[in-house]
């Protein structure tokens, strides 16, 4: 495969002195096509599949057993791209260790982005995406925020449900769980200067989770204080982008150490709510007429545009039984319902944890603490059950839905 | 090397499956010493030093054909930490690839840091570090700051030196040439939920480098325009993580698309000025009395702490010749003694760059833009080559200075 000047020879060097003996997306002595000109997308006929014999395959974990993020299946998609050849054959191949160079972008500046997705089997026994169009398109907007390439995202899609229809017996068939997918893309030119890679590595592994909490369906408790900022506008806290997640490592210690399960991400001097942990959130209020409404913030630039989050919408405005509202919403509201008894409830949303209760909100701010108390559990709506259940009939496949797209 | 049962287990995967030979920081059959209790830090009498026999060694590329970053010496320094048994032996063998897991935290959440430090040759022909007890502390803070472990830092340094020893050859003996050291630091633990690593992966890299520039010490034409945000209260602006860069990348692809070499970063309603591209910046100016001043901003919590920003502060203080302050200055007072003729030099700072002088603003706010000159090479009193040659005396050993560390 044609590479870039700079790579050949670094990897050269290498390969000379011994150390590398490839990278793993130029396994040496490999056939590849003539390039006449830079190829602006991979297609899916051109897929190089190599199936892992049945004797290496792993054994797959007990279904009570999964947790969220640590299991993977048998096969991987790539495909390898270079400012001057465009993109490479694409391939689906056993899962392998990723071999770079210790310069490579990716390790320095985070040039690098995902997304979640899940597959999901029915009682049908099928196997469904989840409105999986619109991951392709975050995706690529993710990419032109990061000076990465892009592609065609319906063969890509075409790609990944390759993918997952070689690794269908990974799809558990258990309640709520699913087989996760992690499309990855990130720089890997292997030089130091602040600037974007003229080389990039794209590729899809999957996994079977559980519920994504270790605890089930149970409301979770968060931190909520103002001196920590997820995101700002003029950055890319509505991409999904390595670069957003970071930060909130630190943050998320401080919440675990105080024994809460997420942060609830504050911005601005009003202390606007803007996610929870890698969530969308909603609120579930009355006005102080009584009417009730269903509050999510804008997409002002700094909350990412969840695919969950636009089906909770879509799918109650729809329903037209209350207001649904995206606007901002900050602190001092939340906590005036709060104490007029208007909070009905409080939930985030997210491809990996789909519905999750909010039952509790430890608020910090000005050197003291308050506990709010969210009577998400108590409400006579059960709003976030309704949804849940509306969100997995689609996803599993027990009503027919133009959200849902089968594998087979 | 004990490493947590996730890992053992999925590497045990990918080795039983064939796709593995070896996670770089885990060799086979390597012998590694028992490990009582999870060890805090390395120590530099540990090193497991392994040199690239002289057959293997690279060929070290012309002094004029140094380009920055795209040359690498024969040796790295790595040592690799898990939550349970803590840091490994440490080791200085022959750069090579890293291999890790398609899962790596690193590659997914940009649990990611990094230093910049330079070696210089002076004409006695001694290698020196500059101030690099100062590199060290700031690399313990962006560890923190990520939820990455810490250790020793003398004996990192003491590690750190014996890398260039080793290489000294490769410190390039040219004017304002020197051997660039890239410490980096990041999670590596396979498993895909947003959370802190348990599995971390230090290593060093060098290489030679000429001048950052390509064009010499040429003044260097910014975009400033307020839509775009490097860093913001309650991020993590502050600190040298990965996660600061990728988002400066895109804005960077807008710069060069106009013809402009590097972005002003500016924040806030008042646009105050913060950085410049990769580096900290300092306004000379003249206040309306005619007195001189030297501006950089103030350490808010948005602005790198550098090292050469701190160096030209003690310097300029030392020299007692004009006012320096640390405080906040935004694009209106820039202007107004713009136009006022007040304004005589501009220049960003950085370990990468030096001392590199502004010549031109183009600044572009409200659908408009002006274009603004910067006077820095005419000025009377050169204060940035006056600086540049101060610091340069002191790196290249010129003259005896407590900033400079000699290697042997």
């Amino acid at each position: 495969m044609i590479t870039t000047r700079t790579t050949r020879r670094l990897v050269g060097e290498l390969l000379r002195t011994g150390n590398l003996r490839c990278l793993s997306w130029t396994p040496q002595g490999e056939v590849k096509r003539e390039i006449a000109r830079p190829s602006h997308t991979f297609v899916h006929d051109d897929l190089d599949i190599e199936i892992q014999p049945p004797h290496l395959r792993q054994k797959k974990p007990e279904s009570a057993a999964l947790q969220f993020g640590k299991h993977f299946a048998d096969h991987m998609f790539e495909s390898y791209w270079t400012r001057d050849s465009g993109w490479s054959q694409p391939k689906i191949c056993p899962v392998h260790a990723l071999q770079m160079h210790p310069a490579a972008k990716v390790l320095h500046y985070a040039q690098e982005l995902f997304e979640g997705m899940k597959a999901f089997r029915g009682q049908d026994g099928r196997v469904r995406l989840f409105r999986p169009e619109l991951n392709m398109e975050r995706l690529l907007n993710s990419a032109e925020r990061l000076g990465l390439p892009t592609f065609d995202p319906q063969e890509f899609l075409k790609c990944l449900m390759r993918l997952v229809e070689i690794d269908r017996d990974w799809v558990p068939s258990t309640p709520m769980s699913s087989l996760y997918i992690r499309p990855t893309f990130f720089g890997v030119e292997p030089t130091l200067g602040v600037a974007r890679s003229s080389e990039a590595f794209l590729y899809v592994i999957t996994g079977p989770v559980g519920a994504y909490y270790a605890t089930g369906v149970k409301p979770v408790s968060l931190l909520a204080d103002p001196q920590y900022v997820r995101a700002w506008p003029g950055g890319t806290g509505d991409k999904k982008l390595g670069c957003n997640y970071a930060p909130t490592l630190a943050v998320q210690k401080e919440a675990d150490s105080l024994g809460l399960q997420q942060v609830l991400w504050l911005f601005g001097p009003d202390q606007q709510i803007t996610e929870v942990g890698a969530m969308n959130i909603f609120v579930f209020l009355r006005s102080k007429d009584g009417e009730p409404e269903l509050v999510t913030p804008p997409l002002s630039g700094i909350i990412l545009p969840g695919i969950v989050r636009r089906s909770v919408l879509d799918m109650t405005r729809d329903w037209n039984l209350f207001k649904v509202s995206e606007r901002p919403i900050c602190m001092s509201e939340l906590r005036e319902a709060l104490d007029e008894g208007r909070v009905m409830e409080m939930f985030g949303c997210g491809t990996a944890c789909s519905i999750s209760p909010i039952g509790r909100i430890y608020h910090r701010q000005n050197g003291h603490a308050d506990d709010l108390l969210i009577p998400t559990m108590q409400s006579e709506w059960q709003l976030h059950a309704r949804i849940m259940e509306t969100l997995t009939n689609i996803q599993y496949g027990v009503v027919d839905h133009p959200w849902s797209l089968e594998i087979d």
